[in-house]
C-alpha cells in the first residue's frame, strides 16, 4: 500500500466514465481509496469535506469538475450554455473561500468559454476538456520547477519543518512545499523532516507523514505546539510551507498555525520559505487582511477526526482554517518562475512579468 | 454533573479507607469518576498516567501517597522504618520527572521523618498524616492568594488565553493560572477565556474548558496552532499559564507549547504571566536548560486520546511533555507571596525571603 501512493496522481480525470478521480484524503493514512465522482454535488462535497484538498489539487479538481459539468449541458445555444456554465461555476466556487486556485482554475475555464463564444458548444466542450487536462499537466511541471528552485536553498542533511500537507497529496505530483524534499530524496539527499500534525484535521500527521514516510524520507511527527522546542533544539534549518493564497504584498495565507510558525522561525533565526505557484498568488488581493478566512465547524475541534467528543458539550469553539504569515516574516516565496524576496510588491510583479514571457 | 466539579476537591484523603481519592482526569469531560487508591502501584500509575496531574495536585497526591505507604510499614524500629520510607519515596518520585512539586512534597515529608528520629514510629506516622493534610490545606490557601495577586493584573472584560490545565483540576481548589479567573468570576468579572486544547493529551479542551465552562465562565476552545490568530485578532489581553518548575533565573517550564505562546505574546505585545506557588519554584535549578524534560510515548501523538491511529505506522514521533518560556519572555511570575518581575534571580530570592518570614 505505502509504496503505491507516490505513483498515483492525486487528482485526475477518467474520461470514459466522465468522472473526477481523486484519492479520498479523509481515509488516509489507513486506506488508499480512489473515488470516482460524476455528480456535481459529490464534487462540491469532496472539496468542502477535504476529500480533495491543497490549493493546487483543488484547482485541478475544479477544472476537471467544471468541464464535466459543461460536458453534460444539453444545449447547442451558446447563451444558454454559458448561463448554465456560470451557474455550475458559481456552485463549485462556493465550496471553499480561501484557496485562490479554485477561482483561478474556474476563471481560466470561463475565459475559454467567453473567448470562444463564436465557436459551437461542441467545440467549446472540447476546448474545455483540453484545458482541464492542460491545467493538470501544467501543475506537475510547475511543482517540479518549484522543487528545483527550493532545492537550491537547502543542503543534504538539513532538518526541515513543514506544516499541513503541501505535498503530492495537495497537488497532482511532487506538491509545493514538499517538492524540494521529494526531488532531493530522489537524488539521494538525506533530509530530516518534521511534520506538524496540523490540528484540527491532522493533514500533517495523516498526509505529509504518510507520503514522506512511504517515500522513505526520514520523517518525525510532532504536535503543532512542539515546533518551538524542535527549533530550540537546533533541529530545523528551514521551514517550508505552501500557501492557499499569497497576497500582492507577500502576505502568505496558509493552514491555521502558519503565522505562529513564521513568528517562531523569526525568533530562532530560521529561514521561512513559502512555496506557491503563480496560480496561488493573487495580485488582486493587496494584503493578507483582504483574504477571506474560512471558519469551519466546531465539531472538527471538539470531536476530532474520529468523532469522539473531547471538549465539553456546549463550549464555544473558534475554528479558523487559515491564517497568514506577515510578509516581513517570509524569507522568500518560491514560484515556478523563480524565487521572490522582499520587497514582495516588486518581486512578485517581476515573477508575473516573467510568466507573461515564458510559458509552462 | 457539570455543577459539581467545582465543589469537589481534586485530590484528598479518605482516612477511613486509607486511600488517596482523586478525580480521574483521564475520564473527563465525559465522566466525573472518583478513584479511591490504596496500593502504591496504583498511586504511581495514577501520577504516571495523568489520572492526577498538575504540579500542585501531584505534590498533594504524593504527600498523601507517601503517608499511606508509611502508615502501612510494619515495624517499630526507626532505622527499618526510615529505610522502607525511603524506598517508598524513591518509587513515587520516579513517576514523573519534570514537576518539582512531586519532589518538594516528598522531601518535605522525609524531612519530617528525619527531624523526628527521636520519636516513636507511631508518633512519626501521626506527624506524617498531619503534614499531608497540612500540605493539602495550604495548597488551597496558596492558590487563593495567587488568584488575588493575579486579579490585580487584569480587568473586567479582558480576554485571557491559557494553555493546558492549571486550574482547580491541577490543584486542590482554584488552581494556579486559572485562580484569578475563578476568583474574578465569583466577583462578577466577565472574562473571555481562550483555552488551547493542548495536544497531545488535550488538557485544555478536556479539563480547562470543562472546569471553566461548568463554572459559567465564557470559554472558547481553540487548537494550539490558533493562538497566534486569536492574538492577532486583538482578543487576548493577557496570557496566564502555570508552571511545573520555575528555575532560579525565572525560566518557566510548563506543558509543551508554552515557549511558543511566550514568543507569540512577545511578538504581539501581550503580557505573559506565569502563576506558580513557591513549591513549584526550584532555586536549586539555575535555568530552564537544567530542568529534565519528560518525553512520553509516541502513541499519545499517533493514536490520540481515544486510541485511534492518525499517523502512519512506523513513523517517528517526538513527544516532549514540556518546554520552557525564557525568562526574558515572562512578564511576571505570580506566587502566593507576591508578584516577581525581572531580574528574576533577585525577585525570586526576595519571594523566598518573604516566605521565611511569613507562613501560610
Amino acid at each position: 500500500m505505502s509504496e503505491n501512493i507516490m505513483n498515483l496522481e492525486t487528482v485526475t480525470m477518467d474520461e470514459e466514465a466522465g468522472a473526477l478521480v481523486i484519492i479520498d484524503q479523509t481515509k488516509l493514512p489507513d486506506t488508499v481509496e480512489l473515488l470516482s465522482l460524476t455528480r456535481q454535488a459529490d464534487i462540491w462535497d469532496a472539496i468542502y469535506l477535504l476529500r480533495v484538498r491543497g490549493a493546487p489539487a483543488i484547482g485541478v479538481a475544479a477544472a476537471i469538475g467544471i468541464y464535466l459539468a459543461a460536458k453534460d449541458i444539453e444545449t447547442d445555444d451558446y447563451e444558454s450554455f454559458y448561463a448554465q456554465f456560470k451557474a455550475a461555476k458559481d456552485y463549485l466556487a462556493s465550496a471553499r473561500p480561501t484557496a485562490v486556485n479554485l477561482f483561478w482554475a474556474l476563471d481560466r475555464m470561463e475565459k475559454l468559454v467567453t473567448d470562444n463564444a463564436d465557436k459551437s458548444v461542441a467545440e467549446i466542450k472540447t476546448l474545455l476538456r483540453d484545458e482541464a487536462v492542460k491545467i493538470k499537466e501544467e501543475d506537475i511541471r510547475v511543482c517540479r520547477a518549484m522543487g528545483e528552485y527550493g532545492l537550491t536553498l537547502i543542503h543534504d542533511g538539513d532538518g526541515i519543518l513543514t506544516h499541513c500537507n503541501a505535498g503530492q497529496l495537495a497537488a497532482v505530483k511532487y506538491g509545493t512545499a514538499l517538492a524540494p524534499i521529494h526531488l532531493g530524496h530522489e537524488r539521494g539527499y538525506k533530509f530530516k523532516v518534521f511534520t506538524d500534525e496540523t490540528r484540527p484535521l491532522l493533514q500533517g500527521a495523516r498526509l505529509s507523514a504518510f507520503e514522506l514516510h512511504s517515500s522513505g524520507v526520514d520523517t518525525t511527527v510532532i504536535c503543532d505546539n512542539m515546533a518551538s522546542q524542535v527549533m530550540k533544539n537546533g533541529w530545523v534549518q528551514a521551514v517550508f510551507v505552501g500557501s492557499d493564497r499569497v497576497a500582492a504584498n507577500g502576505d502568505a495565507c496558509n493552514k491555521i498555525g502558519t503565522s505562529a510558525l513564521a513568528i517562531l522561525a523569526k525568533f530562532y533565526g530560521i529561514p521561512f520559505y513559502v512555496v506557491a505557484p503563480t496560480s496561488s498568488i493573487d495580485m488582486n488581493t493587496p494584503s493578507g487582511k483582504d483574504i477571506p478566512i474560512e471558519e469551519r465547524p466546531a465539531e472538527e475541534v471538539t470531536q476530532m477526526w474520529y468523532k469522539q467528543r473531547m471538549a465539553p458539550e456546549g463550549v464555544k469553539v473558534y475554528n479558523p482554517a487559515f491564517d497568514f504569515a506577515d510578509n516581513e516574516l517570509v524569507t522568500a516565496i518560491i514560484t515556478e518562475y523563480g524565487i521572490a524576496r522582499a520587497p514582495y510588491n516588486e518581486s512578485l510583479k517581476e515573477i508575473f512579468e516573467r510568466k507573461r514571457e515564458e510559458s509552462f
